[in-house]
């Protein structure tokens, strides 16, 4: 029997062994994985030794994730998985804000603070004043809807890095009822994903920096809205086009304005030091 | 643009990040990865939600894992993606024998017994005498061939699954001067795969038996020799058509004579119960 014969016979057998699956979508996304997986095996005709790597990089990433350390979301971000996952459910966006990848940061219970609070909580860096307007494809506002922000402090780091497990550097708020919003945050900087793991390794031996391009996260959701998970990036920014985990789009990156430290604030506060001002209209789908 | 256009940019853009591989192959391997994991994550339509799953999976996977329980080895057998490593790597036999997988339970530093010895080492099951000869791809013996030998008791368990942590069910011999061995083992019985993890409520959901053909694992290396990794199936037995790791192949069943409990044995041992007889003659290609 000839060799690609031998080895169709396995995937046919594989794919088969998945028509007895429980519900139909299962069948259909395990017999894909299968013959994908297949197809690149027998493209690489991957050795027993790389076989064996593999399964250590796997081993290695389960035992270094915990609660607050996300390697195999760090994998998928690297490999474009979680970005491509993105764009193939943003179909028909119809004008609306473009999505960006969620990330290993994200943590579910932020501290809830009012319009104009500030979600640095003790993170360090220069302050940030953020506003703008949640609004529906057809540009009427939406109030209400929950914004979560988080983003990593002047050092690149997220509060869940932190030794201390304290919250800091996220928050969520409400919009008004002209479906506006503003807080303080903090100037986003550059900053490494988490590169000791293996998928550190992997990306050095890929002679590929670990830097994402600065940005700040948003969750934004509202009842009979499509819920929207994006960043915005600062113009002019380091690594915007070589961002490690690839999300970042044009349509994304907004101007943080520099302000000297005595400049008027918008809700009178003195920062004590320079500060930025970015402004973000959002646009939800409705479901 | 369109979206098949926005979301082959976001390959293109993953696969040009490895441009910097330190190594040639490195490189070939991981872009391979890329496009055909992004050609699966495009034609399902992945959604969030099964993304989602997938990581929960993948951590769940890493977590059970340990030194002793490798559910990623079991997610790779489950796919196929074990058997068909093998295969690729198996063009040219010129008449050797077979491979197949290896398995998660495989142990180093088994202790090694004289040849006629019994690997049973406490492990329960009824005796089986298992014989046969080493020799090349042109029928020339090969001497002191380490012939690793392993197998799972009459409960279905490997001693890496017994709670006392002991060796039983596994040894190692060399071939005489003749190229000949020969051992005590214990008749392979049907057992699952451990289906008490991810792997297994895979296996379930796909309406899949984590059922394994009997079998008695076989690692042969001598130097010069390419080292084979293989088992031998009882034939007639139950799982041949369905094994759950797709490890059947059809020159890897050999007879268990069934022996009465008064049956002279080759070497005059009085097994003191019904026992079997098997003779495997295995064949290495040259380096």
């Amino acid at each position: 029997m000839a060799d690609n014969v031998r080895e169709q016979d396995v995937t046919d057998k594989v794919v088969a062994s998945f028509e007895t699956a429980k519900d139909d979508r299962f069948r259909e996304v395990m017999q894909a994985l299968v013959r994908h997986a297949h197809a690149f095996v027998r493209e690489t005709q991957l050795t027993d030794n790389e076989w064996n790597s593999a399964i250590e990089f796997m081993t290695a990433a389960g035992h270094i994730t915990t609660d607050t350390r996300q390697e195999f979301v760090l994998l998928s971000d690297v490999l474009g998985i979680s970005m491509l996952t993105v764009a193939v459910n943003e179909a028909d966006l119809g004008g609306a804000t473009e999505s960006t990848v969620l990330g290993p940061f994200f943590v579910q219970d932020s501290p809830e603070i009012e319009l104009g609070g500030d979600i640095a909580q003790g993170a360090s860096g220069e302050p940030s004043w953020v506003d703008g307007m949640v609004t529906d494809t057809d540009g009427r506002p939406v109030s209400g809807a929950r914004i979560e922000v988080w983003e990593a402090d002047d050092d690149g780091m997220y509060d869940v890095q932190y030794d201390d497990g304290g919250l800091a550097g996220r928050a969520h708020l409400f919009t008004d009822a002209e479906g506006r919003y503003r807080f303080w945050g903090l100037t986003p900087t550059p900053y490494p994903i988490p590169d000791d793991g293996p998928v550190g390794r992997l990306l050095d031996h890929a002679g590929r920096s670990p830097m994402r391009a600065p940005h700040l996260h948003f969750k934004v959701t509202a009842p009979g809205y499509l819920p929207l998970t994006t960043h915005i990036f600062v113009a002019g920014a380091p690594y915007l086009d070589s961002d490690s985990v690839f999300g970042v789009k044009e349509s994304l990156i907004y101007p943080f304005e520099g302000q000297q430290a005595d400049a008027p604030t918008p809700d009178g506060r003195r920062p004590g030091s320079t500060w930025t001002s970015a402004h973000f209209d959002i646009v939800l789908r409705r479901q």
